[in-house]
């Protein structure tokens, strides 16, 4: 714990590799702090959008080392999706995202619920159907503009992931959680079957577990998380920051723009027949050997060196 | 024990709800009676189809409070899916399936295997081609008549499940087992590849654990089954009627219409690529948010009391 | 011990059932001396290929009772998977594969690594785009050989499985591994995404299990791939020999025609929808229930003897 702290401090001694960015202010990052045995102090500068400068900020977003932390921070709702919660998220994700300092985005839940999922309020029909599409659309963006941004996307767990919660977590390409985490997809228990959470759920995981989840609403355990695929690992509370960390430093220590060559493709072969993907997985690979950066690293390989990336796409002449 | 045993005078002694058929009996179901210590009685009012009236019946079915249990009965054959047992199986599935008074089938193999798969004798050369190709459209009939069925349907599996028998449970859309259960995709043994029945395995389970079970014959414990996904839950057979009640009850309290319309949806979304998946699926939230079930089930949660459905597709104004 | 190192010798007195080859010669397999307690001796006939008369054979094999090993033996090079290795590949599974006596193929790596994947040396600029697409056109090759092989092939893996390496794992039909092995798919440490050796990964073990695989470059353990659905089944190296014996006594016990159909008809219906899969599947299950050995099957079982195939797709009259 002592090492943790000392870590910490050097940490946050570091000069911060901030996005530059209008809209991202200079952040503070705290949230290890309770590593420290202190709760989380409040001292943040929020993000701010044009759009909603008079309502509370729901996430707060720091950017340290290229990897950038979003904390949905609206425990009173317990992280409610809600249709600014989630215009929140695609603008943390999106925001600078072709930044070459951006190589890794972790996301968060303050307090005990990861994610609650949508905000039961806004779905009655009080909104009108117009406003439910909206809502659904929005979920949409959000859910495809994580498979869609250029650098991995980590969810940390720490609680509960309840429906459009769940499918946050599904969605992200990789999930770590603590031992207490749940996870469930309880809508019909409210009238609402969870048809869009299930979309996630049921790629990630079996689908007899997929279809326990949304038939009977009833949670996922960590460890049946684990065992299903939902979770990539389960750690415990004490060793989270160091396991995430872990995960963040093996995908820093690539270059970026392999991985986002990696990662576009890995999503667009899963649709596919074997055959096209081999196909076109043939391409990728010739055309991911003739980037500097490949070279770079075969070449940093053979020599028994450290890679010096351009994380670039530029191409061998 | 004791507990359970009062609780199952008190079930029994409810009226039961059964829904209004000419052809299904009224029923005493029976199958829990093992938990008094006692063996089942075969006093049971049995099915009987205009199609076989000189057959032995070779399931029983009951109603209770919303739950239908059918229970595949023939233990000489091992309850084997001879086309006449398959025929049993669907009526019993699609009988007066969209009664709103339906909620939840659980389907039972009585005796120490579940269901052996299709009876080899049916399928020598002496029944010919054209039996044989009704005997795997009626098992197609079955399998896709699980899977279209309005309510959720959950397999409990005490012992063997092979073959065809594997695929029936790979097919329902639950399935708890107990500890002693074994799954098994033999037909190579005996000469004919459990093409079919993989066609449900592998979209149940890991594909290797789907080639090692097809191309050795070798069976899944339990646990391996439970690992693979193939079953959602193992329970020890003392817990079994406790733990199926509770998947029964958490599918009971939901309202059935909200239920069949995420069921359906569930399986046309995994055929689907995930773009169309969402696209579809907004349009699914957005419809089921208009039913007055829906709303109702909103209302319930804000206002913290138990929700009333009226379990039907009505829209609000 | 002392009743496996007898059963050994029994086995090396038989005669070798070898295929008629003009290329492979034939070898009297050791891999099984380290059962003895001595190291494997390098007393093997090698493959030789007119192309590479002049380099160093890279696999060894043979084939006795039905069963053809295949031993990459490049342990100087962690066994990569160089083109030339991947040729040696190509025909030793090819190789008279349509010999009725052939009814298993079971590839090992001898060392520590069961294969490292792409010899990086060979994926150099200096190599050219043209060879590079001929590497990975050879590699996809290769992938869908083991698919359309008319047997079973199984992976035995004693150490680690990197990149194309794992790929191979991941694209055999049964894999099986001692519990010191891991699987990783660390491209992108080197500036390669690991896109072709995601394609099998993705198909065989959940996505966040093989999305982490694939960003972090971190392993799994064999319990880990156990787990995801990657390998079959993990055994003490003790028990290795004794544990791959059964499952390639479980395959040669059945008739090879039928599981060549089944295997076909497999992975063609992994790619289709459902109704497809099963509308399909029906005509499957009647054609091989009009094949010779399917009936004989049939009747051996009803007659509770052995059966006696014929290995070929004759019909029943």
């Amino acid at each position: 714990m002592q090492r943790n702290v000392r870590a910490h401090v050097t940490l946050l001694m570091k000069v911060f590799a901030m996005s530059n960015s209008t809209r991202m202010s200079v952040a503070v990052c705290k949230h290890v702090s309770r590593i420290r045995g202190t709760p989380p102090k409040r001292n943040f500068t929020h993000t701010h959008h044009s759009s909603c400068t008079l309502t509370e900020p729901l996430t707060k977003t720091c950017q340290l080392d290229g990897v950038r932390k979003i904390i949905m921070t609206n425990q009173k709702t317990r992280n409610a999706l809600s249709l600014q919660m989630m215009e929140d998220l695609i603008s943390n994700i999106t925001l600078n995202q072709d930044d070459p300092a951006l190589r890794c985005i972790v996301l968060y839940g303050e307090g005990k619920v990861f994610s609650a999922g949508h905000n039961l309020k806004e779905l009655t029909t009080n909104e009108g159907t117009e406003y439910h599409n909206q809502v659904f659309s929005t979920c949409t963006r959000l859910m495809l503009g994580i498979m869609q941004c250029p650098v991995p996307v980590v969810a940390v767990v720490e609680g509960l992931a309840a429906a459009a919660g769940c499918q946050l977590v599904a969605t992200c390409d990789i999930a770590i959680c603590t031992e207490n985490s749940s996870f469930s997809t309880p809508g019909a228990n409210f009238g609402i079957f969870c048809s869009t959470p299930g979309i996630a759920v049921c790629r990630a995981v079996p689908r007899k577990v997929a279809a326990q989840m949304l038939f009977t609403g009833l949670p996922l355990t960590a460890h049946e998380a684990l065992q299903a695929g939902l979770i990539s690992k389960i750690v415990t509370r004490e060793n989270l920051d160091e396991e995430v960390q872990k995960v963040v430093d093996a995908i820093c220590h690539k270059s970026r723009s392999v991985m986002e060559l990696g990662k576009k493709f890995l999503y667009e072969q899963l649709e596919m027949d074997i055959i096209t993907a081999y196909r076109d997985g043939q391409e990728i690979m010739v055309n991911n050997l003739s980037m500097v950066d490949c070279q770079e690293g075969i070449r940093s390989f053979i020599e028994k060196r450290q890679p010096v990336w351009t994380h670039g796409f530029e191409k061998c002449h």
